[in-house]
């Protein structure tokens, strides 16, 4: 709770909320596409991505000693979110999402472990 | 549905963006300095309004058509949150708080406008 | 701020809630059958209404002043959703989402006026 | 994605609904209140354990595979705040909401559990 947030922290933060962004916009840009792009999976890890994502945002927003937890989670996440995106190699959409969500869980990853010493 | 993401409505989804951020960490500064700013009505309102900003950019972000509707009250409630954080005069925190929320409001309420016509 | 959260109240924060937690269920369900069920726009007031409502309780369990306004927001997107999902009279799921919107729609438009006066 | 909702899981699911409005609740108690009950870091456990909460419910409503992670962080910002909700012991409210804390976090914990067989 005693100390600022640090730039580090104010960079996964941002992450967070950029992953949260293109991962609700890709959701959008999926069911227009349909076929293969909205399949329940899909469409629902992009959901679980966006949110969680958004929680753990809002962890580090609120200073919270937690955030080693949520940022741990969100990485997970991502990660799945990224490897089903990167799946769809010829949409430029879908390829935007899939570094969105490598960026992010790299992101949190790091900040999962600094919060763990 | 049919439209993509206007620059207009990128520009209002960061204006929300930023004043849910603003919003939560003032809370914790807030509950730290106690006080007038810890009162029960002024963080309700910061929370209000970091929680509806959310949602409205949200909305945006799935591109709805009932974003207006969302947008509307989020200019409201923004608006309130800023001229409680006004009356804290000498607290820099409270000032940028403010300015996020009036910026919030306006770009809030020229999108709810749009949407109507 | 001074009051606590009245019976009213409290059941209007269930019908919320209850209508979130159908309408998320929905989407899943509406996605596994596709077709006219997973149009985008479909989906895409499902996720709104499930947001608001969420966000409407939230509003309600902080006692805030301002429940009214998303309370009002809340009641416009459930009976848009509600006529929406009542399109598939032979689809189970689809009526009791429908049911839930109804219900929730009223019990908020109700609350909203209450707040007004 | 293929199972529908078990028993457990609505269970589970309504245990976190519950323990998020509780403690959604008690933050406003707790402002009133003052003093010991109003330090960030009690207000920050309430406001965390709120949405993670939240946030692991919509997981399993969306039936998401990847529930067991959200539950799993979930059982632990439970405790956590459980923990911290008893010492004050002579606060009904208080008791209470530790007590829908412990209760969430029983039920995260063996959800959790069985999503890694």
């Amino acid at each position: 709770m005693s100390q600022p947030i640090s730039s580090e922290m104010r960079s996964c933060i941002q992450d967070c909320q950029r992953c949260h962004s293109v991962c609700l916009e890709t959701v959008m840009h999926c069911l227009k596409v349909g076929g293969e792009n909205a399949k329940p999976g899909h469409i629902q890890l992009l959901l679980d991505c966006a949110e969680i994502c958004q929680t753990s945002a809002n962890f580090m927003l609120r200073m919270s000693d937690l955030h080693g937890l949520t940022c741990g989670v969100c990485a997970e996440v991502c990660e799945r979110c990224a490897e089903d995106c990167e799946r769809f190699v010829d949409d430029i959409m879908m390829q935007a999402c899939a570094q969105a969500c490598r960026h992010c869980a790299a992101s949190c990853r790091e900040m999962a472990g600094q919060a763990h010493h």
